[in-house]
């Protein structure tokens, strides 16, 4: 059976997951680039800009978990772009350029409808504009067995978490405080209860933590 | 030189570093013996409390870590008890029964005064009306050359913080949410700007962040 999946979610130490003003230009808000530094540095970031190189070891290792046996991802409409409001046009196809590194079904929540997007390398965005659970599921069917990989913004992935409906989330610790942006732990009340912290690791950069429903 | 010393903080994923109603069945307020549960699986816990046996270990060094070369205490004064106001009489002596653990002069921060405190195995509470800066001072010159250790509560650590009084801050996280209390890291700003974070290690329960003045 499909696990619902969270990875590699980027929390300040007060407990940020973005950074104010999220635009083109700071897809993680203002300051966000600092969450997100370690991540250039390993080999899975630099082969996402079609560089060679960078870091393999923990960080690298637990960026490489979070694509394993993932046939479908689910994620908030900011995740994939910048633009609020109603599509202004097809033009914006993602972060990512012409290929993806999905390869495989996207479900982008939006209150807003638009036509499928098949992109170079499997990648399809599909965009659902009935809710998380319709998202879910789709994805779920998509995977074919496979597990959905719940990709953020924070705000998604912050519903999941209080709705039970994560099945296992890694989250990444950086220490440092960004003092204002999006809080991931607001309104979880009692959270982890229901989960058990199943691994703790870290690096010389990062704090690497798994949960997993008990 | 001395320098000033804040060790094994412990702080919640969501920054928490007290739960709310601190009290005297509370001292780290409701549900923050959350985040104190693992201190007392150590040898260094169990021994304040006359016990033998304990985990040995990661944690356990960070505990050790945090006596080793220090001279004297500064404290708020809800780290030394629950009494809030006037004293009523001189018969609350601290959390820490007849011989309190410190065995040095600890210097508590206070609006109202009150005389020193002699304990047995050497620890002396003195009573500061005057502001932490007055209190650093007076445990820098009662230290003799040693260093300082700033013992909290979680307003004093975050004022020391804030101001930058503090040389060395190692942090306890716990992978728990407390949901309300006292949160340490508002209003600071882009700290640790100005530190550098010396030290990641995580047990199998604890992440310790260790961070110097740059």
């Amino acid at each position: 059976m499909s696990r619902i999946r969270v990875h590699n979610l980027l929390v300040s130490l007060d407990g940020f997951a973005a950074g104010p003003d999220q635009s083109q230009s700071a897809p993680m808000g203002v300051g966000g680039e600092r969450l997100s530094a370690w991540f250039w540095e390993t080999h899975v970031g630099r082969s996402m800009i079609g560089q060679s190189g960078g870091s393999t070891g923990i960080d690298n290792d637990w960026l490489e978990r979070a694509d394993k046996n993932v046939g479908a991802t689910v994620m908030g409409r900011n995740m994939f772009g910048p633009i609020r409001g109603e599509w202004p046009d097809d033009s914006w196809v993602g972060w990512w350029g012409d290929e993806p590194p999905y390869h495989h079904p996207v479900f982008v929540l939006t209150h807003h409808a638009r036509g499928d997007l098949s992109m170079a390398g499997g990648t399809t965005f599909h965009f659902v504009t009935d809710g998380l659970d319709s998202a879910l599921q789709r994805a779920v069917e998509a995977a074919q067995g496979k597990d959905v990989r719940l990709g953020g913004g924070v705000a998604t992935v912050r519903e999941a978490l209080r709705r039970g409906l994560v099945d296992e989330i890694d989250i990444a610790i950086v220490p440092t405080l960004l003092g204002s942006g999006e809080r991931i732990w607001d309104d979880l009340g009692t959270w982890p209860e229901g989960y058990v912290c199943t691994q703790i690791q870290s690096s010389d950069s990062v704090v690497h933590l798994q949960f997993c429903r008990a």
